[in-house]
């Protein structure tokens, strides 16, 4: 593989995708995914069959505002000419924001020192047609305050077993630092920023989807603590809708 | 007429729509229009085949954040539960955002005294997949003081037979007053901010066509007052696309 990879160019892609019409970032089998659109457009580009590997895959339905990918050729190509290929055969959901070549041990996943998420409500009676696509849609008025107090309960280094949708399958097991997470309300838009080192598998709609349940009223901010030390997942977090998630930032 | 209108009560109501998805405002044969889907839920919710008339149509991928409707009901519905079914039925991209009983002579169109337009535009190399259906895509960096003069000359009480399509089939003659014209940028958003009292079939689009071409430096600004004149449609002014275009407010 070393050998390999001396003969090869790496890539660092930074992508921003819609993901309404996608079943979520990794190849399946007769599904549109974000992985697959990319490599089969890579492939019809340079006729060079290329694994694309991501920081982080998003799930059927979540956007990506800035997805950093990596990609290694056999046969380097520019950059910009790859930009623009990229640009003109992908489907206009899906847009290359910039392309270089990187270090031959650059890893989009591994090498990422931290991520942002943020997720998106739109709290009022009716949802705009133009954010169905972008927005959970929560008509009870949300209590930002409490919100935010739930959340600075939940900042840390901490077992976020409870908050994960598949805790026995994280191979990393389910401590993570959450750096910060914070609520924030302008108008009828109510916007949850997260930042940690790394999520676990649904963590941050498990986070929204608790997050909500407590701005409505239905369990108080000081739940925050039980849940996180619980260490169970259970009916009291509920996964938040995909459409009001973007990831929104990698960080190296 | 006048006597069948006084059994009948009269509804006005405010909605809102992506058009992208839709063969524009009216009612036609095998295609998926604004009207022929609220004609068909009104329909659905009341078991009354009624004509829903709004204050001007809009062309294919065109959207509305505020378009004015009328029409009328034999058997009155009390108008919270209507705009509650509206919802129920019409699909995410169409809102009714308010409905009341109106008087018996309100006219969605004949009433109008002043219609708002807002034509977006994205001003930089890549278009972020979110916008794609709600701004036109302009690379060339656009000259927003040279819009803004050329958009001054167009100001007034003028023959706009130039920035029609039809102008021929206009029944009302091809004379509105533009009451104001503006263009904005914020970062790579440009917006330009037609109000009249009414407008012409693709006039704004027109405008908007025109526009982007002296920001483009392919026309200079004072070639509006020359064209304005001249009163004759020709390849000098384009139509822009359509889902920049949204109208924004209908005043009574």
């Amino acid at each position: 593989m070393t050998k390999d990879l001396e003969h090869k160019t790496r890539y660092r892609m930074c992508v921003a995708y819609d993901g309404a019409a996608y079943s979520g970032w990794q190849t399946q089998p007769n599904h549109r995914t974000i992985q697959g659109e990319l490599e089969r457009v890579l492939l019809e580009l340079t006729s060079q069959k290329e694994r694309i590997h991501c920081s982080g895959r998003t799930d059927a339905g979540v956007h990506a505002r800035e997805q950093v990918v990596h990609f290694d050729l056999a046969a380097p190509i520019v950059p910009k000419k790859l930009q623009l290929g990229f640009n003109a055969l992908l489907e206009p959901d899906i847009r290359v924001l910039s392309i270089r070549k990187a270090a031959a041990d650059f890893h989009a996943r591994f090498a990422a020192k931290g991520k942002e998420y943020r997720y998106f409500i739109y709290n009022a009676d009716i949802l705009l047609p133009f954010l169905r696509n972008y927005r959970a849609h929560v008509r009870m008025k949300l209590d930002v305050e409490a919100m935010n107090k739930a959340a600075k309960l939940l900042v840390g280094n901490n077992d976020f077993a409870a908050f994960s949708a598949n805790p026995h399958r994280e191979v990393d097991g389910t401590v993570r630092h959450l750096r910060s997470l914070q609520v924030r309300r302008r108008g009828a838009e109510v916007c949850i920023v997260a930042k940690g080192d790394g999520f676990l598998y649904k963590m941050v709609r498990s986070l929204a989807g608790f997050l909500i349940r407590v701005g409505a009223g239905d369990l108080p901010p000081a739940s925050a603590t039980d849940i996180l030390h619980s260490k169970l997942r259970t009916a009291r977090v509920p996964t938040a809708h995909p459409q009001g998630l973007f990831l929104w930032k990698v960080t190296y």
